[in-house]
């Protein structure tokens, strides 16, 4: 296999969270040469304990205020889709974002799974959305392209998103959960595969990392928890914005490894209570994301993005209300994105960074 | 997880072959129950020897022009393409197909593979082609859809095919042959997933079962071998057809799980011959089967095969006259196996089996 570079001063870890991030101890051979974002939800006067020896900032509430000012409303408050705020104030090229109840994961063979590192080789090696390669990731270790693979095809496409599963609590909503309370995940796929073009997938927050250059301002996790009529649908959302844009764009998105172990299953009552819109609407915008076109000329991710927002209104609007108003922050986080991220100026020092509460 | 029938009665296992099927003796604790429909290629007097106690019927190539007559030229000679004379004798509903120099293979806990008891599971539950299921196959036990998969699908699709892999010697062409002589399959992936709709897949022949009732027109293995151009795209031919047919008649097609044992590469030197045409023709092939779209007044197989055989014809014709040909083949097929396979008429007696060779 191929020696990989580390991303060290190319990847922020971003982690969304309410409570001390006593869960890093046990990655700290993994994440601590790596840079943290912590985004800190709920009461701002709570202090997040971090353990000792992590490079790391952390912004509350008070201070996305501070930062976004009026465009603030688009970062939602209350649930885990504030972690796109991480996204947008990192200067780096590559993030990887985890939930603070995963765990190290282990092998079969009992070889403990470091998840930042399977991501980075899934990100640094091309996928391949064109035509399906039934030996998996031809680019692993041992693999290649299979009889009748095209050979135009065996350059691959850039890698914008690896998308990491979870061993033990699986990812159900919560309708699942409730038939299901001991259901766990015990089998481990030793496989990556690119998800093709065309096809949309449930892309969940939990264990991601993607390319922030190639894909940053598609990764917004939308107007989720406090005062609004859903949750556990952000990082869904990022998802099927992100595939539509990867696709039309021709970028790859890949699944499987890495794993993380989770070790807690959230409340099943509350989860319905937050889903149980978004289960009924889904079955109107899965069609809706299935069917759109984006025009030929939007070329960069943010004239995709605000082209998605459009149609989202327009077509989603009818749905419910609050699309008209998810729309409308779509468009203000391309333009907070815009701010914060402005394009490197020819030949000029490198901006700034905007003035935030920076510790450790 | 679910008990499924065993459909002793309901599928028949082809084996194209030029000689002694010694590999069965590993075989036997799977294969011995279920009825085999061995098709020999090449010179009709060569003997193939059956080891004791296996139920077969054997068919040479004076048995397929016997029975076919001048529509035999459908069925190609000196190449494993033949092996669709099998799936056009037998009766039964499920059809496994596998190639005499597989083995039974080990999970990495060292317990033998029942291939054949995978493919009936993997043909006996639904496949998932509309959206994507990142936990794998759904119906696996211990495994469900995830959290943002829509309701409405997760009742699923009919499978029509189902496409299992290899350990050992990869199914590589003979560039990739060349070039890593010495690579071999080691990794168990422990998956079954269903191919996208609209995504072509490379279906190699090897180790491949399916539904004759939902999918057996389509499953035409084209002109190869002696005679003709190009070897070595027979499997890939019916691979292309069927899951643009799967596609439009709304089935699913599987991959991963069952593997066998591959034991031996055959010479890339050979292969290089059979396959360098394929290799430059699928450049345009797979565009062409990428962007047909099926009249929708084709809800049988046959007419989809038709309709596929008329545009190969006409568009695929102005690569090189051979493709004029294979459509020509594809439509003799279908008559073939309208022959031989007519609708039950209703209410009366099953008709005849053809007078074929049967022995044991």
């Amino acid at each position: 296999m191929a020696q990989l570079r580390d991303l060290k001063d190319e990847l922020d870890i971003v982690i969304p969270t309410i409570r001390n991030l006593d869960f890093l101890e046990m990655w700290r051979p993994f994440f601590q040469p790596y840079h943290l974002i912590i985004v800190q939800d709920g009461d701002p006067s709570n202090t997040i304990g971090v353990p000792e020896g992590f490079d790391y900032e952390l912004y509350n509430r008070n201070d996305v205020n501070r930062i976004l000012g009026p465009k603030a409303s688009c970062i939602s408050f209350k649930d885990s889709a504030c972690r796109c705020f991480g996204f947008l104030v990192s200067k780096k090229k590559y993030i990887f974002t985890i939930d603070d109840d995963c765990f190290v994961a282990k092998e079969p063979s009992g070889k403990e799974i470091n998840a930042l590192e399977q991501h980075i080789r899934n990100l640094l090696t091309p996928s391949t959305p064109l035509f399906f390669n039934t030996l998996y990731d031809p680019f692993a270790n041992g693999s290649d392209f299979v009889r009748g693979y095209p050979f135009s095809l065996r350059e691959g496409l850039p890698t914008a998103i690896s998308h990491g599963l979870w061993l033990n609590i699986p990812d159900y909503d919560a309708p699942t959960q409730l038939v299901k309370p001991r259901e766990r995940n015990t089998r481990y796929v030793n496989a990556v595969m690119t998800i093709p073009k065309g096809t949309l997938f449930p892309m969940c927050g939990m264990n991601l990392a993607f390319d922030r250059e190639l894909i940053g301002p598609a990764m917004y996790f939308g107007l989720m928890g406090d005062g609004q009529p859903i949750g556990r649908y952000d990082d869904m959302w990022a998802g099927w914005c992100a595939k539509v844009i990867c696709d039309h764009l021709l970028l790859g998105v890949k699944t499987g490894l890495p794993y993380i172990w989770h070790s807690k299953a959230s409340n099943p009552f509350v989860n319905l209570k937050k889903e149980y819109k978004g289960i009924y609407w889904q079955e109107d915008i899965i069609p809706f994301f299935q069917s759109i076109a984006l025009r030929e000329e939007c070329t960069s991710v943010q004239d995709c993005y605000i082209e998605l927002a459009n149609k989202v209104k327009e077509r989603l609007g009818l749905i419910d209300p609050y699309f008209e108003k998810l729309g409308d922050a779509m468009v203000t986080w391309i333009e907070a994105w815009n701010e914060l991220n402005p394009p490197p100026p020819a030949q000029t020092a490198t901006l700034a960074h905007p003035n935030v509460a920076m510790k450790n």
